[in-house]
């Protein structure tokens, strides 16, 4: 399953929303323009707008908030990956330079503050406390999501349970309510919307596991940044768990997370055992048990065209190779 | 006039404010709860929470929305501090370590947008689109302040206009808004709201003015770092543009701020200099025209004991040592 196929299905949107994207993040200063516009011109999947966007054809589509809701989730993706880049130390998002590289952390902060506010600014659209308590709940999760990566690096005692919550706040409760949002924005009901932010949450967890898979088995073209960045950086993912059961890999792992200053045939050595080792599988496993709740949750769904595409959209997420 | 005595007719309310801070800063997480708590120990003035809590009797002060507006008001602020410090590279802020420096600049970004989602997580309270408009509009401009500054550092031809846009944007809009807000809270109509908008406007722009003027004729014990803490990290304050149409100043501050590494004494020798100068007269003179505008507004608002609490209080700033 191709993701330009599910596109094709929300394309008109979909262009309405970058125009909106654009509009949302007129600065009145250069360097904040620019910024934004680099952030754009950068692209992305915008996943998160058109799962609101598909979601809200349970309802009516055409209502004003569905689109503002679809901009805002983008916003606060978007603002959330300029503070990443500077906790994760990050120069590189998809092969561009990142705004804390090409300026600084400074201006990353407050680009990122910027971009929050101007997604704030969209809350004010939706007359429904439910969705204004769902927004900042994701805010606050993202903001705690990255402070325990930060508590955890090359912690290698740390737990799985630790990392299925950190990335529940990093990226599935945010995916979560692109669909429940774009269903709420859309008029749909209490029951409904939650199903739909369910199906989000299942995706999203499987979206995350899927990146952080891509991130050994990638290679640096595809991934914009070398491979193996998250472990080199000291962030522990779910290939890494799985590879620490293995005394060998176990010894292997630790040596090069302890050591002051590994060298990068160090860092490859390790990396290249990973992905030729088990744990991809039995990643890849767990990341499929995510997408079967995801279409578990379908099933439930009424039976419309849309409940197709995001059945494509559950396909797309367990085959992406990028 | 001490803050003290003005305290003392919100004391009730603000013991209540402290208290709802401690609960909305909450976190489930070590790291977070610590920094928190940190924030909080370190005190402050609570200027922004008292000017709602004053403006809200202007109408009815007992209604819940008063003391939600009044601790999101205070959080806003004291997420923006924790950027500012990242971005001013402030080691101290009142006489202890700040966020950045205790942890790290990473923490620092991650503990500020947790405490902006506490307070977003708060304007849900409002029931009102333009209390919702003027909340993003103010973080909008926190980050559109501090920006500027980045942008405008060591650049001693920046005009007199980009620094009054400035600090508008860097404090005057929150305790404008904090006065507008805390009135809205309390039902007061559209009009009074308004005033107390300008009042907190004009305030505000006095408020920081004075602050600008301190860091230059305050002690380190009182500013909990050196003097001149904002010229040497390139901020050029009010005072500084005074001081640089002196010909002889205006070359001593160039040479120290386009040295590649001037030594203290430099930096000292600049500082007395800017201290003993005119310059510090001028920008006291500004301060007082905007505290006189202040207290025009006062004239026009209704003649209630509160009133005269805000007429303490623009006395207060007048005044303030610290």
């Amino acid at each position: 399953m191709v993701l330009g196929q599910i596109y094709a299905g929300t394309k008109k949107e979909l262009k309405t929303i970058e125009k909106y994207l654009e509009m949302a993040l007129e600065a009145p200063h250069p360097l904040l323009h620019e910024a934004g516009l680099e952030l754009l011109r950068a692209g992305g999947k915008r996943i998160r707008p058109m799962l609101a966007l598909m979601a809200s054809r349970y309802g009516d589509p055409g209502r004003p908030e569905v689109s503002v809701s679809a901009v805002m989730l983008e916003l606060i993706h978007m603002a959330s990956l300029v503070h990443d880049d500077v906790v994760d130390n990050s120069e590189l998002r998809r092969g561009r330079p990142t705004v804390k590289a090409k300026w600084d952390n400074r201006v990353a902060i407050f680009t990122g503050d910027y971009i929050f506010a101007c997604a704030i600014k969209l809350i004010s659209a939706f007359d429904h406390p439910e969705a204004h308590r769902q927004i900042s709940r994701v805010i606050r999760d993202l903001s705690l999501g990255e402070i325990d990566q930060i508590r955890h690096l090359r912690n290698w005692k740390q737990n799985l349970r630790t990392y299925l919550r950190r990335i529940k706040r990093k990226t599935a409760i945010l995916m979560a309510l692109s669909c429940q949002l774009g269903a709420m924005a859309a008029g749909c009901d209490t029951s409904l919307s939650r199903k739909l932010y369910y199906y989000g949450y299942f995706l999203g967890m499987s979206y995350q596991i899927t990146d952080d898979i891509l991130d050994f088995v990638g290679n640096e073209r595809q991934l914009g940044k070398p491979a193996g960045s998250d472990l080199r950086n000291g962030n522990i993912t779910l290939p890494v768990f799985y590879a620490l059961r293995n005394p060998e890999l176990h010894d292997a792992i630790v040596s090069v997370l302890t050591e002051a200053e590994p060298s990068d045939d160090d860092w490859d050595d390790v990396i290249g055992k990973i992905r030729d080792s088990q744990a991809i599988e039995e990643a890849q496993s767990l990341s499929d048990r995510y997408l079967r709740k995801a279409e578990g949750i379908l099933d439930e769904l009424p039976d419309q065209k849309v409940t197709g595409l995001l059945r494509e959209m559950t396909a797309y997420v367990g085959e992406r190779k990028y």
